[in-house]
Formats: structure tokens, C-alpha cells, sequence
């Protein structure tokens, strides 16, 4: 997932957050999923200077993070303002969405507007004073009886689902399967070493013949899988007409 | 939402787990998603402890976790095994899905069968010897300069597209997969015969193990085939174990 022109107007807005630990989490998510611009309004000091002297994928973003006194001043360029909430506890004034009807919107604007996402403090979320700011509420849907979740996480599943493709991603790393002149060599060799072993009698033949052209074609093999499957049948059945003792006789 | 019957058959295992506070980002992720079942192997003892003694959402999670030695072990009940990677390392020879076409997957197997999605530790990864073990591997799709993302938060993003709300759920009619034990048992099998056939020699034999293993869980087999060929095997396997004549005496 390439840094991406839509990518590049989405604003994550930190409010008043409180453990280093979050706000690290928080940067290095942010790292993974290519959003790179951070806003921060009244970090804990402490906080915001532990986060900045840690090293990893997360600095960058640290380093390069702008720090605000108001939300005001961190959204004022910002063409859609989107506060994340846990809903629960509060008689809510403004649209909630669940974040994946929310996600598609937000990437919808980014391609015309800077939008900033803003997550409140750890302790008490955001205050209806910041609120007023956003044009509407967005909550990740969870268990009822939880009401808020780690900073961090909430941060990487926003983002995850901001930065999900609309579009199917080909996924050419899949082998081709195997053609069925390729499963129907396959299944003569298992039908052969059948026969031989005495799994298929002259009474089973046609019904074993049967169950094993289906169960080859269940196996779902690529390409390469049934090659090597053929293989192993083959010296299974070089082994299996090897002279045997006539233990009957 | 509510603690469902197929979210009450998904297990989140994590393999050999270093640090506490991820152990414990961890379970609030599944505290948060309802996802209730945790599993851990070899996790180091003092992450183990320290995150145990910790109070909150995850504490019961933490305390209900099972404790095992080996992943086969950890899910050996379980009808499909998913390992996550960041794949950009490994040279794949398993099915890989995004994560949002694989929880499609996983979804739609939850309805039936309990489901495994194993997380490797924060140093390494899962190994090659874990992934044997696994039938297809999922990846949350990130920056391609990024390696891996923080435990907690891989499990958070995980969780949320798996409990993602679905219309398409049904899908009822498909047959049971075979379960790991059931898989575990037709390997067994099939690497007696290779052995007894000379397809597996003393040099190749934990090439050939390896590769049975993988081949094995990639036939998604369903537990009617599974028993099905099954016998076949066992019927080759009796037939190779007739005594031969020594055609090189």
C-alpha cells in the first residue's frame, strides 16, 4: 500500500492523550497503515516528550508531528472533522456512524479535502466542547459491555478500514490450479494403486472410481501441488507392483 | 455485539508471546470484539505471569487462557487453522489471503467448525514448522516498508474484520472440515507409505514430512473426505507392508 495522494490529506488528530505507551502505539500504526500526519492537542507533556525519544517505525511520525492548544487550531484546514467515540455513555447531538459506513465516506472526501479523525484522552474520550467541532461521530462496534477501547488498537482498526481497498487486489501471488488433464492423471495413478491394494474390488470398481475422481477434484490443487501429489502416487505404485510373496499360496 | 455461538468457536492463538503488555493488548482486543477464547503456546513465563496479575477487560480472558507446548497441540480441535504473516520475508508455499477475504472465509466456517487464527511472536514470526500446521495464512495488508505491526493491535484489526457484521452468512450446507487431529492422522499415514515406497529417504525425509503436512492441509479436505481417503491410504499402506520378494537378492 503505496503512500497515496488521499492518504496524504488524512489528518489524525490526538486529543489531551496520556500514556507515552498510547501514543507510541498510535504513531506506529499510523507508520503501517501510510497515514503520516499527526496532530497532537495538549499532550501530557511527559507523554508527548517519552514518545518522541523512542525509536522504531514509529518516529518519524513523532518527529514530524505538530502540536496544537485548541482543536480548533489543529482541524482549521481540515474539510471534514470526524470524532470517534464509544458511544454509550452519551446522549448523542451529532450522526453516528459505524466505522465501516464511516470509512467509506472518509475516503470518498480525502480525494478532495484534507479530513482529520480525532481520538480524546484515555480517560475521558472527547468533551462535547470538542464535540462541536466534528461534523459527525464515528464508533467502532464492540461488545456492549465495553466501553472504550486501547488507543492504539481503536487508532489501527480506524485506519484499517480507512486505508481498505474498494476494489478486489487481484492477488496474483495465488499458483494457478491445476487443469483437469492434470487431476485426471492424478486420478488414475490413485485408482491404479486402488486396484492394486485391493481397496477396489470388482464389485467397488465403478463406485471407488467415482469417489476418487470427486475427491481429487475436492482437494482444490494448484498446479504445482498436483504435481508433487503425482509423485508420491507414482512411487507408491512402482513399490506397490514390485513382486510380492504369494502369501495366499 | 452480543457473544455469539460462531464467535464462541474462534480461538486466537499466540505462539511464544515475549512481552507482557502485549499479551495483555492481546486479550482487550478480544475483550473489546467478544472474542473470548484464548490459547497460548510456550508463551515466555514472565510475559505469561506479569500479564496475568493485571486487572481489567482482559483479566478474565487471561485467566480462562489455555497454556500449551506445541501449536498442533493448541488446535487439535480445530477444523481450520489460519496463520497471519507479513509474508514480504517468506517465500510462501500456502495460499495467502487478505485479511478481508479471509475473514470472509473464516466467518462462514465459524458456523460449524472452531476456527484457529495463530499469531507468531513479536521477533520472529511463525515459523515454518508452525505454518505446516496451518491451512492458509491471511496478512493485513500495510505499507510494504513495514514488516509487521504490533501484536495487539494485528489481533485488534484482525478481531474487527472478523466480527464485521455480514448479510452473507448462511452458507450452512457445506460439509464440516476435517479437524487438525483427522489431518494430523491422514499425514501420519501418507509419510508411512512414502517411507515403506522409497520416496523418502533418510537425506529427504523432514523435506518430505514438511511437505506432506503442507500438502495435506492444503486439500481442505471436509471430514467425509478426510475418512474417505483415510482409507484408501490405510488400504495402500497394508498392501506395501505384504511381504515382497527381494528382487535384488
Amino acid at each position: 500500500m503505496p503512500q497515496s495522494a488521499e492518504l496524504d490529506r488524512l489528518r489524525v488528530v490526538l486529543v489531551a492523550t496520556r500514556n507515552p505507551l498510547n501514543l507510541g502505539a498510535a504513531a506506529r500504526a499510523m507508520s503501517n497503515f501510510g497515514a503520516l500526519h499527526l496532530r497532537l492537542v495538549n499532550p501530557f507533556e511527559l507523554a508527548y516528550h517519552e514518545a518522541r525519544s523512542a525509536v522504531g517505525p514509529a518516529a518519524r511520525i513523532l518527529a514530524a508531528a505538530e502540536v496544537f492548544s485548541t482543536l480548533a487550531d489543529a482541524v482549521s484546514d481540515c474539510g471534514l472533522v470526524i470524532g470517534t467515540t464509544a458511544i454509550q455513555h452519551r446522549e448523542l447531538q451529532h450522526p453516528l456512524r459505524r466505522l465501516d459506513e464511516g470509512g467509506a465516506v472518509i475516503r470518498q472526501q480525502m480525494a478532495s479535502v484534507p479530513v482529520a479523525v480525532v481520538f480524546g484522552s484515555e480517560k475521558t474520550g472527547l468533551s462535547n466542547d470538542h464535540l462541536t467541532h466534528c461534523h459527525w461521530l464515528m464508533h467502532i462496534p464492540t461488545r456492549d459491555d465495553h466501553l472504550s477501547m486501547n488507543l492504539g488498537q481503536a487508532v489501527a482498526v480506524t485506519l484499517y478500514e480507512i486505508t481498505r481497498e474498494s476494489k478486489q487486489l487481484t492477488g496474483s501471488e495465488q499458483p494457478a490450479p491445476a487443469t483437469s488433464v492434470e487431476l485426471e492423471r492424478l486420478t488414475t495413478v490413485l485408482l491404479e494403486a486402488l486396484d492394486v491394494s485391493g481397496y477396489a474390488t470388482p464389485v467397488t470398481r465403478a463406485a471407488t472410481e467415482e469417489k476418487a475422481r470427486r475427491l481429487v477434484r475436492r482437494m482444490n490443487l494448484n498446479a504445482r501441488d498436483a504435481e508433487v501429489f503425482l509423485g508420491m502416487l507414482r512411487q507408491v505404485l512402482w513399490k506397490l507392483h514390485q513382486p510380492q510373496v504369494d502369501t495366499e499360496a
